[in-house]
């Protein structure tokens, strides 16, 4: 198997992966970086539009737990030499299924991931379906059940590493506003180092729909706060319970806090205004597993 | 005050400060980024050299709080027009010390910080002096104190995410190998958000030296590693503990593994590998601080 080797099965539409990546083809425009390739855009009425069809994942945990999850949306993949060895089921079930795969060198993977962090790998794949609030309520409002609401947060990297957490502590699932500019993309899903495939994403259109909705299947609303809100050691955590998280700086909507029914502090010294928002989710999922586990 | 206004106190030694940036002088060759212009350095005989000197810091937070922290080593402020008003006391404090202090436009901060996240400020300052481990240790063996020893953690991001949360949660200090190629960064101290005036960091040349006088003075010892220790929250934790954490992918030597007194892990799905060195450092953290509080 070589650099050249260029496996490709049926296409059933257009393609820029039919600008194949060669040494010599270097000129050739590089199709855009991951999570870029379908930005984010405003309709005319405001609401946000969200990407759809195919994102490109890299980073080695990223890619394979996505191709453990749903190999049926793997598309092409690309890799270093260097990686033919680990990837083998995936080039296994590439040439099974008629998908291309390449062999590239470390520089166009850096482009194509638009990262150097693509750890010898990177992925195109179908997005995720959308999943809907309701989906994550479940049957039973008695169950243990432990979801994060994000508003405002709009960097990749935070999103990731509490994907990364939230997966570690078992969280049902994550809400964002439909008005958010937050969606998963290639790097937030290779600092999850995995996690994205296993936390699903619900986007609301209606804040205060979504709150009542919540409530009605069980839920308790709390919303994390830098300095003014109950300890978070001396509460007794819901077992059906939402974490609020709001923007770095900014922090969230005052009138989300004001709608919630807790509002939590983990204390500390002050000398700082606040802990990161990874930092601080991982404090507050770590208790929340901590006491519902302690019962 | 405008963009050409350059107040220059009495200069005792040659600095690149004298080629002043202005808009006309953009191909002078700019000083190298902060962090950079002192880089870690292997001497003859391996051991790691020190940066010594000046280092720039940039963002509102990490520059203020080293401001407020120790005034005498600031050496030069590089600031947006916006800046001005915020920062009202360093100018002052420049006028009456006769320092050097710059109004600058965004791209030279880009470049002087080396970095997008200035937020409109950047200071030359003096290191912080070295701290010893026995400065760490105090004069009391029996009270409560954390210490966070990282090994092999090279991420300067990682390294700013605790120690910020370090000073959240009142960490007595940082240890790290003489080894690692770990520092204080501009890009680390931005991250920590000012933490990184709050939290000494003292470097050990001998590792098991190191562990003896930790134990002497009361510490345990306690390792943190991703799956196969006992429960983080079924150990009831030392009241004077150093907690070790290792290096993301590779971890910690296997010899500082089975050289500490406990080996704790963050119970979890398993679905990821583990959690991300500065989510897991918070968690463990917040844990001591809650169950030291409610005792």
């Amino acid at each position: 198997m070589t650099g050249d080797k260029w496996k490709r099965g049926a296409a059933d539409k257009p393609s820029p992966w039919k600008k194949s990546i060669t040494p010599r083809q270097e000129r050739v425009p590089m199709p855009a970086a991951a999570g870029e390739s379908a930005p984010v855009q405003a309709a005319d009425d405001g609401r946000v539009v969200r990407p759809v069809g195919e994102m490109r994942l890299y980073g080695l945990n990223a890619c394979m737990a996505a191709f453990e999850a749903r190999p049926n949306d793997l598309r092409k993949v690309y890799l270093t030499e260097s990686r033919l060895e680990r990837l083998k089921p995936v080039m296994a079930w590439c040439v099974k299924n008629r998908l291309g795969y390449r062999v590239v060198e470390t520089p166009d993977l850096d482009k194509l991931s638009g990262s150097r962090h693509h750890e010898g790998v990177c992925f195109e794949m179908r997005r995720p379906a959308p999943v809907m609030l309701d989906a994550l309520l479940g049957d039973r409002s008695d169950a243990a059940s432990l979801l994060v609401w994000l508003d405002g947060v709009g960097n990749p990297h935070n999103l990731g590493a509490l994907l990364r957490s939230a997966t570690h502590f078992d969280v049902t699932g994550v809400i964002v506003p439909a008005t958010s500019s937050l969606d998963l993309s290639g790097a937030a899903a290779r600092v999850a180092e995995g996690g994205a495939e296993f936390v699903p994403i619900a986007r609301i259109d209606d804040e205060r729909d979504a709150l009542a909705r919540l409530r009605a299947a069980g839920y308790t609303i709390a919303a994390s706060v830098p300095s003014t809100g109950e300890s978070l050691f001396d509460v007794k955590l819901p077992k059906r319970l939402v974490l609020v998280f709001g923007a770095e700086g900014e922090g969230m909507s005052g009138a989300l806090i004001t709608a919630a029914d807790l509002r939590l502090t983990i204390p500390g010294s002050g000398r700082v205004e606040s802990l990161n928002i990874a930092a601080s989710a991982a404090v507050f999922l770590a208790e929340y597993r901590r006491q519902i586990c302690a019962r």
